[in-house]
């Protein structure tokens, strides 16, 4: 065989290994008995061990230099783009000695475990030493893997969207914090927050439908209930997406919607990138996009909102679209990130982004993080953090060793916006179209400019080439100072 | 690390991806949408290639070679049968040829297919090319793995059963052959075939509370519908029971307790064992007895049947306990193996066990296989076999490639009258207990007679350890002769 033969054969392998992985967490967060848990986690770590292995293995270098030395312009298109991300990926993780990762690996635990601890009582100060080796030992791992010239955070933020800099992210989310204020002010007397006792028997019957609507058919979809929405994939047509139900909510119409742009780009990809190392979403950021231009472009849409209302309707509950809409696009300053409204909402991640990025430069010591969070929030959003459980605390993220990760939630909400405006300048508005429920133009342009590329154009190279611009915040805040309009 | 630690390291690293594969088998027959099936095969596949690779590997040898030198007397009861059964499969796993199992492989799947076709069309002419290279590449693999002395069919048993030979299996088959009919034909007009209407709602409720008042609950266990029932177990504390339900039988009753056999086996291993290489059931045979003392031994036992009728009484389906207890004893001539009562079951399993080990060892032709079939059928059962497709293309086994594995479906049925014998000698008649479905001190004299064990005790030994006495053919005699009877 030759050496690209037995690199595609390796990613084949990892490929499939990943989507093992997937299952494995799927089945643990949908279908596992709750005493299953020790057993899970052990095979979760034997699989990521082998994976890790097989990622990392000498003979793959060696194929890479065989490749090399032979010259890559001598393979066509595909193949250099699969050899180029294979040398990248490779480099990366060879940069990481093993019990660094594993050092790694158990912090997180061990993190996740005192946090959680630490929120249902309130107790900050619990949680600092494990805080503490999961920021010493993320800043240990993003000064290997850092390239040339690279800082430890924008080696950090490499692992979820390559190409992204810290010194890129502070100018977008700077402009965005001196932009956002005077809106969610304005938007907060207009747009009061309100409540729709929606019954869960009428949700589920609307989910199902709209669901069907946008083409999730049973013989190559699955829908379920789990506590947190999430989305997996095993392969092109096994694509599963989970929701949650609560009585006299409209979450699940939003949450929904959201995982639904997740498994469509998957499911977009084009197919002769399957079982290559490039068969996948290629970041956070555009995931995350998929899945908020679904939640906020879509779901949000007033002229949607004809077809969710008239789906509630046949599940039971009458009610006008122009309650149901405003329902959905209320604006309330609160200190929970997770349930924050769409103009809120990146204002709490800038905050994250600009803490994490001090913990990590050692700008910031742990102890003074409760203090400075609450002064962030004063800053950004207006409001007092009651508690650290409510404040500093609400999110596993850091408990898991995870920074670097936070940017991508609000890169999705400004990349959402900019592709659906692009998207419209080229198709028309999407009005007459979504209140009939036809979405079949959204999907077939998603997929040309976005999905099928799979990792073959990165974060950066991807938004210019879908919407012939660079990333930019003003499509984001022409959508947000129109939210809750009849019309958009 | 020393080469025992290495060694269980391995040891425990293969039993997660045991476990692993068992999750991604479930989920296929359970949970996958239909299109995932393309994706779930590469997946199979690729765990299963390095699975092999791991428990072949070079450096197994040299930790089970030191381990030798070193002398295993120095090691404890423990690790010496963890070292003892380790060197076992792996001299068994390197015999083969990388390529003799990578064509086996293909032509199982190539010879389900075909005999997929041909069952359909009831031509078993197309089948035979198929078969013939089975049969070939299973001698073929028989000779590799053959220790000192042993045939081909034997060493084909010892992937399911290590320890039988077929010259042991002929000695007690040819036993029961005899003794066999003559109860047929008695049985036949005392305990006729009834059909007993259930709905399958009544169905449902019943096997939901038997399972339960069994122990079975969800926070370890689960219990799910598919085409075919059977058992998976992920670990000591997620097993996973399936069953079917069809309006107007009696099978998911049986069906439901069989498979609860095989999974309380699995369950009650020693927890010592868990993640080494003795930590799962011996034997085929061993877990078919433990299925089949809970169908035949319990669910027809005439005490418990008052249990199940209370329990479908209260599904909304009244019946008398004596009439239930009819309908799941009923005993008739049929050319259909998995249909076929207690009686005359092992009767259809004697007639493969001759036909397959002549077959491997070249004295029967696959061109003569229907009419020795035939003639097969009506020497043992006494019927006339209407075509091949309910006949000798009746099961996909020998399609599958598998030869070897048949006996263990009779061997269960006589070991589990024999456990059941020795069982009640030593607890006194379970009548009482059962017809209350109190069945704890069952659960507990299997567990510590049989289940701990896991794979540190062969078939035979087993049997003669838990029950003092070899392997017998008389207690299932006894068992069936009684069968039907008000009082067992």
């Amino acid at each position: 065989m030759s050496a690209l033969e037995e690199l595609r054969g390796r990613m084949a392998e990892l490929a499939d290994l990943e989507s093992i992985e997937m299952l494995l967490g799927w089945d643990q967060l949908v279908m596992m008995p709750a005493e299953g848990a020790g057993g899970r986690a052990q095979q979760l770590g034997v699989l990521a061990r082998l994976t890790h292995e097989r990622a990392t293995a000498d003979e793959l270098g060696g194929w890479l230099e065989e490749l090399d030395r032979a010259g890559l312009e001598e393979l066509d298109g595909l193949n250099r783009d699969i050899v180029r991300v294979a040398r990248r990926d490779y480099d990366r993780a060879r940069r990481v000695p093993d019990e660094l990762a594993a050092e790694r690996a158990r912090a997180s635990t061990d993190g996740q475990e005192s946090w959680q601890h630490a929120r249902a009582n309130d107790d900050f100060s619990s949680f600092m030493p494990a805080l503490q080796r999961n920021i010493e030992l993320a800043r240990a791992y993003g000064e290997c893997v850092a390239g040339e010239g690279e800082g430890s955070y924008d080696a950090l933020l490499g692992d979820y969207d390559f190409g992204l800099s810290s010194e890129g992210l502070r100018r977008i989310f700077g402009a965005l914090a001196t932009a956002l204020p005077p809106l969610v002010a304005e938007a907060h007397a207009r747009l009061p927050r309100r409540e729709l006792a929606v019954p869960k028997a009428a949700q589920q019957a609307a989910v199902a439908n709209v669901l069907r609507r946008l083409g999730v058919e049973p013989s190559s979809w699955r829908v379920d209930v789990s506590a947190h929405p999430f989305t997996a994939w095993m392969g092109r047509r096994d694509t599963r997406v989970t929701t949650r139900y609560s009585d006299g909510e409209v979450e699940s119409l939003l949450s929904s919607l959201h995982e639904y742009g997740h498994a469509l780009y998957e499911r977009q990809v084009d197919p002769v990138l399957e079982r290559t190392n490039l068969g996948r979403g290629t970041s956070m950021s555009i995931h995350e996009s998929q899945s908020k231009l679904w939640e906020n472009h879509v779901a949000r849409n007033p002229a949607f909102a004809e077809v969710l209302a008239s789906e509630l309707g046949a599940g039971g509950f009458a009610v006008e679209s122009s309650e149901l809409h405003a329902a959905l696009v209320g604006v309330e300053r609160s200190v929970i990130r997770v349930s924050a409204d769409p103009l809120t909402y990146p204002l709490h991640i800038i905050l994250r982004f600009e803490l994490e990025l001090a913990l990590i430069d050692g700008d910031l010591a742990v102890a003074d993080l409760p203090e400075a969070w609450r002064e962030g929030m004063r800053r950004l959003l207006d409001v007092e953090v009651p508690s650290d459980a409510l404040g500093c605390l609400q999110d596993v993220h850091w408990g898991a060793g995870s920074f670097g990760y936070f940017p991508s939630y609000a890169l999705g909400c400004l990349i959402a916006a900019q592709l659906w405006e692009a998207m419209e300048a080229e198709l028309g508005p999407r009005e007459a179209d979504l209140r009939l429920g036809e979405v079949a133009p959204i999907q077939r342009w998603l997929g040309e400019r976005v999905h099928r590329h799979g990792r073959r154009l990165d974060t950066i190279a991807l938004v210019e080439q879908a919407t012939a611009s660079p990333l930019e915040i003003a499509p984001f805040l022409r959508y947000v100072s129109k939210l809750g309009e009849p019309t958009l």
